[in-house]
């Protein structure tokens, strides 16, 4: 058990962080990339005991904790390759025209980083979105201290991961305080680490509740800072008329497993499945219902997750236009969740909000809609959301252009013919939707572009080449991709 | 006169900006840039009359229009060429890899427009940050919608200029309410755009307690939206002792021209110029007083803002630190803005906030420091700015590194060596600082990056190539920048 840390412990953490930005803000892109990988390659190479931790915090199967750890590693490493080639630092140069009545100016801008950032581990993701998760190596390569609040659920795992950064922090010949580590299992932890003056953004992936209090919080600040939180989503898929025609059962079970991968507890779970009433919908309700059956309850990761799946789910299907369409055929342990699928009408889910509700677990809940526009009307009152999928073919899409369009304004990702589980790392990733998917969906939470979440820009204007930053100089000295007088090059000048 | 908006008037605005949204979204941005070059040839080819009125709304002279005018078809010229290269779509392209396991998909990303925005007309430009200003550029750029609400300072102006894009919106063959122009002197009304579901975000220019108000309620809407107001700042400028010893008179003539520039109706006025205590320094504060004291007073935009600057510079004037260095010899008439000099010491800077505020005006705080580290505690203590300035040597900048990187860190504008007023178009321009010079440091309102506001990324998985938006198609048929598998190219795939 951890204490939670006190405001003055707080002060002290923000402090030394707020000492620390000022010098590693002034490290080179590539002395912050040699940090990245150096912790990189210390969670790579950790003992077997940080997984064994983990899987007694998290219930999660060691597979699954194997696999969250690589992709962690490649997260790093990952940004930290996108980090030195410097696209994610906007270099722009307008090169002055003496001539110009009045004269036009040198004026060269960059992002720079925004100050120490807290980053909150989320309880689903012990290692890609916790103490070195992607939040941390974006605000790292951004230039920014990090101050990680360990999650209350799995603040062993958390430790061994923070040891692995001091240690790396050490290694590069940092200053420690680029990196802090607190514990906090009360709301006031957070609300002190968000509200310091010292702090300059957030990262959060959690609950609604949890993220908007932050986001809140944040924007009464004197100073506003910004807040990045992921907190959800119901992920709707819509099954077109032409795919679910052909393949209404092989649809079935690929949702089958998306459903209940990981006991359905992924951002990305798809909880509402809209289609048109007819025998194909009613052939795709069988198969699902058949292969939920089959699933075997799953233990959830702590048991307020287990009590929390259990009430949402007593309260959706506790509305009366909801039936039951199957649930496992196993009777589950404690703290296990049990998969279940559920069905409405479209003018049910038109009426009555507490359908569009998040129930984080194996839960889906199919909308049968009288037909096209209907789902069309669906598409339009659902809030914002990280992904969207369609099951459809190319001649569903051209017969459905006002519901792609629609779809479109309310996702993050938008998926053709696939599950919005498995969350690919890459550059073109989106993962943060409209709100209430995300505080801000103007910004990824997955992928490099995660990096411009922890900076801003700033113009340098008539400086000479001597004192500007590497980034800007005529040589191009670091050798990136700058807009140098509204032209892409990596030309010097 | 014109009369308030109603809520019942805003309503329908907002209604048909929706509704209008969903076809103006699909244009290519070349029929976008196309819209926007109407409108600067419209704008361009105004009749006389425009200019006229705007002289009697604003009092502002008439080369000042005329200049204006010019840099606001400049504007939406070379916003419309940006939004065509299409860099700002930040186009990420990471193609499929079946081999892998589990296999890769195709995901691919580009910026979509957010939905209608409410645009806030500003009283101190009444074309570049009015009604077609850059805000309104940006967001047609972008795809969005525009509901413009004219300042009442300058209704007719505004009114005239809506004329010419509505023409242009006709020419061009488009919906009508792509562009929207509705009245307000009130808060209400401002109230009732910002508040409104259809409206997904706000540009702004003005007061502090006007941009504070629009981004509170902005955050307190069930679905918080981004606010991009701009609010001013006092622009410190650091003299350094070598550059001062060189050139006191110099920068004192420098800059009694940059402070009553326009009657010191600038959001870059130089509010604030800091340096050491000694015999340089007052050589400085002698040369600019005789400056000033040659400078006639001017006509102010409109009564309210000469009756603020009266007050502001009272009270100013009035705190028992601060003493008057030089004042105008000219007496000023009715709504005139008395260009003045104050001074004070480092001590009395850092201990009386009063002192940080801005006075919109012909007015300047020099503040003489004890020392070298006084004037880093100065840069330690002053909120975030939209521009500062170093007066310094080569020499200076090395042995004030302290000093240079915290100034850096308030600041969206480094300027060396110049003066703040005076803001360039183009790409390399960052017109925003750290809060409160803006509501979101992490954009620009000058410069085609501005575009950027109006937008979010979406990503397309797993679509075929015929569906995919233009900007993502394999044969890249618009021939825009993107970035594929990590690589920067114009490429075909």
């Amino acid at each position: 058990m951890y204490k939670d840390a006190t405001v003055a412990e707080i002060n002290e953490v923000m402090e030394k962080a707020w000492k620390a930005f000022h010098l590693y803000r002034k490290l080179s892109i590539r002395q912050r990339a040699a940090l990245m990988r150096a912790i990189a390659t210390g969670l790579d190479q950790s003992p077997d005991a940080l997984i064994q931790t983990a899987m007694q915090e998290t219930n999660l199967p060691e597979a699954r904790l194997r696999n969250e750890k690589a992709r962690t590693v490649f997260q790093l490493n990952s940004y930290a390759d996108a980090c030195e080639r410097g696209e994610w630092l906007e270099a722009r140069i307008d090169t002055a025209n003496p001539d110009r009545n009045p004269p036009k100016p040198d004026i060269r801008k960059m992002l720079v980083p925004l100050g120490p950032v807290v980053v909150f581990g989320a309880s689903n993701f012990p290692f890609a979105y916790s103490t070195a998760g992607g939040d941390t190596a974006c605000a790292l390569a951004a230039g920014c201290p990090v101050i990680v609040k360990a999650h209350p659920a799995h603040p062993d795992t958390s430790e061994i991961v923070a040891g692995i950064i001091h240690e790396a922090v050490k290694q590069q010949q940092l200053p420690e305080a680029i990196f802090a580590h607190v514990h906090g299992a009360s709301f006031e932890v957070g609300k002190a680490l968000v509200t310091h003056p010292y702090t300059k953004a957030v990262g959060f992936t959690g609950s609604y509740l949890g993220g908007k209090a932050l986001f809140d919080w944040a924007n009464q600040r004197k100073e506003p800072i910004p807040v990045f939180a992921e907190m959800g989503s119901i992920n709707p898929v819509w099954l077109l008329p032409g795919k679910l025609q052909q393949s209404a059962t092989d649809i079935a079970k690929m949702y089958a497993g998306s459903i209940t991968l990981g006991v359905g507890q992924f951002c990305t779970n798809p909880g509402l499945i809209i289609g048109v009433e007819g025998e194909p919908l009613q052939q795709f309700i069988t198969a699902l219902g058949n292969e939920i059956r089959q699933i075997a309850p799953g233990t959830m990761l702590h048991p307020g997750i287990a009590k929390a799946y259990e009430e949402k789910k007593s309260t959706a299907l506790g509305q009366q236009e909801v039936s039951t369409v199957a649930k496992s055929a196993t009777a589950p342990a404690a703290n296990q969740g049990v998969p279940v699928i559920a069905s409405a009408t479209g003018k049910a889910f038109l009426n009555n909000p507490v359908l569009h509700q998040e129930v984080f677990g194996p839960y889906s809940l199919v909308i049968r809609c009288a037909d096209a526009a209907e789902m069309l009307q669906v598409a339009e009152k659902i809030e914002g959301q990280l992904t969207a999928t369609l099951m459809a073919t190319e001649q569903d899409m051209l017969d459905n252009d006002d519901l792609v369009e629609a779809v479109k304004n309310i996702c993050g990702r938008f998926i053709l013919n696939s599950v919005p589980t498995g969350v690919e790392v890459c550059l073109a990733m989106q993962h943060g939707g409209p709100f209430p998917a995300s505080t801000d969906g103007r910004f990824t939470s997955v992928g490099a572009d995660g990096i411009k979440r922890f900076a801003r820009p700033v113009s340098f204007q008539g400086w000479p080449d001597s004192l500007l930053p590497a980034e800007l100089k005529n040589g191009n000295p670091l050798g990136i991709w700058r807009t140098v007088n509204n032209e892409v090059t990596k030309n010097t000048l």
